[in-house]
């Protein structure tokens, strides 16, 4: 069997410990290209750069065998210029990560990781996004090295649906500890209650600073969230068509003459 | 009836021609405040500004009764400011627009102004954005007026379900040209085959610029690409839960040991 092409993309930057682990253990798998963001690019959602012009230039961070290239955009431009321009073929799967912290929820929204491996469905790659809930720059990854793995393989044996990417988020451990395994599940209703932080800057003109405390307000117990208090992994299968076929009835009558 | 509260933002920038229309016509239906990017964010999906400050200062644009703000933040920024910091109350309607552009089928996943609604359906808001399909600054909203009135109208009257919101997309007309009307449809299975146009700085170093094709593959005629194409205004109901639900079963299997 040919060797897989795997596109490995971020949204914490080209030389985040969590890209430098997912490179590591996808050079087990395949022929790796990386094409990430020089730098953070958090919060960046779907955003692509179509006013401005883009930098992409081929890079050495460490040693090994992948290819890498940095780029000045954001993530989804990342995957549409390794797609359109730098690759010669489709990639066999797009690995988006390991982002540190949670994209769990209504985060998958507002998130560069997941919105690239969206993106990366959108061209018709399995996709994964990866996430530790772990905000801290020197996460341990340890404990989330053999699901990743695990993950991989079945997505690169198997595919997925069209149109169906997979966002992946693993619990926090702490040394030792072990997880209790992985919870396919679907998408908590939970938010985030934002206040935002008013300043002053030193010529007396205010400015503002998001924060947030993040609220689920789901019972149930088949969502990444209750999967994820309960030291499951969550994978949760998303997808880009975004239509609330459920509400289409209602919506035509609400338009009824 | 207490008068309705009504938020406006768009993607295209305060000044913009398309939301100064919008505001002309919401003042009809209510008590009007704009909070909108200081200039074009087209692009941005539900990016957010969460490594860097904001600004957000109070503005006069033109003559009318609404408050405005201008925003140097994203237009999901601009949603989440107006609700949690600037607004004394929840608003009764979110309108974004009018986008000078199509944001018909997967364009909903790029767009600020899509976004900016979806946002305000995240917060419990009824929302709907309006695009108009003339990329023209000087584009001619006036045979849109009647039918963003109609949807407008319906909305404040009716509500929308919690978690949904309206992709409005208007087709452009020629001068005394009538629409067909207005049909509920879903997003087509379409996408951009984008290329990369690659061109060398005044230092030699390259860069690149994204441009792309529209590519329709959906032969469906229930789809907002067949109603546009067919001089009819699009109405899709979007919703913010991504779960792939039709995948669930199919993804566990994958995962069953």
């Amino acid at each position: 069997m040919k060797e897989p092409l795997i596109l490995i993309v971020n949204d914490d930057g080209i030389s985040a410990p969590g890209i430098r682990k997912l490179i590591k253990i996808m050079n087990d798998f395949g022929k790796v290209v990386v094409v990430a963001p020089d730098g953070p690019r958090s919060g960046m959602g779907h955003a692509i750069t179509i006013e401005a012009t883009i930098r992409c230039d081929k890079v050495i961070i460490d040693k090994g065998p992948q290819t890498e290239y940095s780029c000045s955009g954001t993530p989804v431009d990342c995957v549409k210029l390794a797609v359109n321009q730098l690759l010669d073929s489709k990639p066999d799967l797009c690995v988006s990560g390991i982002n540190h912290g949670s994209n769990s929820s209504i985060n998958v929204i507002y998130s560069g990781t997941m919105s690239a491996a969206v993106e990366g469905a959108i061209e018709g790659i399995p996709s994964i996004g990866f996430s530790l809930l772990d905000y801290d720059h020197n996460a341990d990854f340890s404990e989330s090295e053999k699901y990743i793995r695990k993950i991989t393989k079945r997505v690169l044996d198997n595919k997925l649906d069209p149109g169906v990417c997979l966002n992946v988020n693993i619990p926090k451990t702490k040394e030792g500890e072990e997880l209790n395994g992985l919870k396919v599940c679907r998408q908590a209703d939970a938010n985030w209650e934002e206040e935002f932080e008013k300043r002053t800057d030193p010529k007396g003109r205010p400015y503002y600073w998001l924060t947030g405390i993040f609220v689920n307000y789901d019972k149930g117990t088949d969502t990444d969230e209750w999967a994820l208090d309960n030291h499951y992994i969550s994978v949760v299968p998303v997808q880009f068509d975004v239509t609330a076929h459920s509400s289409l009835s209602s919506i035509k009558s609400l338009f009824d003459e």
